[in-house]
């Protein structure tokens, strides 16, 4: 298990790939973002973008998605998040794109009342043309290798 | 129609209603969220949440579609988002949990480039408890009037 100690500012990643079909962004707008640009194909070709795209929160589900990959790859003891810092949903992402992730750790703390630790993270969506498409400042929280050694919680 | 001109600072909405099921959570835990204490109901009761919770993500999500829906009854020509300042996950959302929306503008600008306008938007979801479980600060797209009308895009 790797644990928060392991993770070090300056820090970077490749999350693997995605690549997201229409069916799937479709399915994602008609439960949780059914505006005509993501869920009419028609519609969306008149729109001010010219096609359908993703919901931005699809696009957010499928980092955290890849994201969750890694950290199980990595055998990183992840254990959530209190929230993110800033998001922008640079280009669309259209049905077919293959998308990656590239991250870096930017700071590290501890919590001072909870045996887990801090980090904040930029993640940079990528297309196939090598677009950022989203980027995402967030924080994760892990356990702590002194915590999880038996230490007081 | 509604356009961004008729949205105004200080303008305060309440979004509705929305009952999170445990097969909900559960649903989009599988799908792009797959920690154990989003997805496993044993696991999540060893968890530091104690029991089931729904991915921050999720909860983002169904304020999206709550927010649709209100733009829909209000007939606002939204055309989308730049993305969001700060969201942050305060309280779990748990299965069975009823949530609303409260929001408030907090600020309104024209596009220099285009025939729309920004507007930025405090959004508090609430639990039945009367609990903050997200606060997410964004920036929100409305087709402007004066374009609409025939003016030059």
């Amino acid at each position: 298990m790797k644990y928060w100690e392991d993770i070090k500012v300056g820090d970077r990643g490749e999350l693997g790939r995605y690549t997201v079909t229409e069916e799937e962004i479709l399915a994602f707008a008609k439960k949780y973002d059914p505006q005509p640009f993501h869920l009419d194909r028609e519609a969306a070709k008149r729109s001010i973008f010219g096609g359908l795209i993703a919901s931005g929160w699809h696009s957010c589900a499928i980092m955290m998605r890849m994201s969750v990959e890694h950290m199980r790859r990595e055998q990183l003891a992840g254990v959530g998040s209190p929230g993110i810092d800033s998001c922008r949903w640079l280009k669309p992402v259209r049905p077919g794109d293959t998308v990656t992730v590239r991250t870096e750790i930017t700071e590290s703390w501890p919590s001072k009342s909870k045996p887990i630790g801090f980090i904040r993270r930029r993640a940079d969506m990528l297309n196939q043309h090598g677009e950022v498409v989203v980027t995402i400042i967030g924080v994760g929280m892990f356990q702590r290798r002194d915590a999880a050694a038996g230490g007081a919680a």
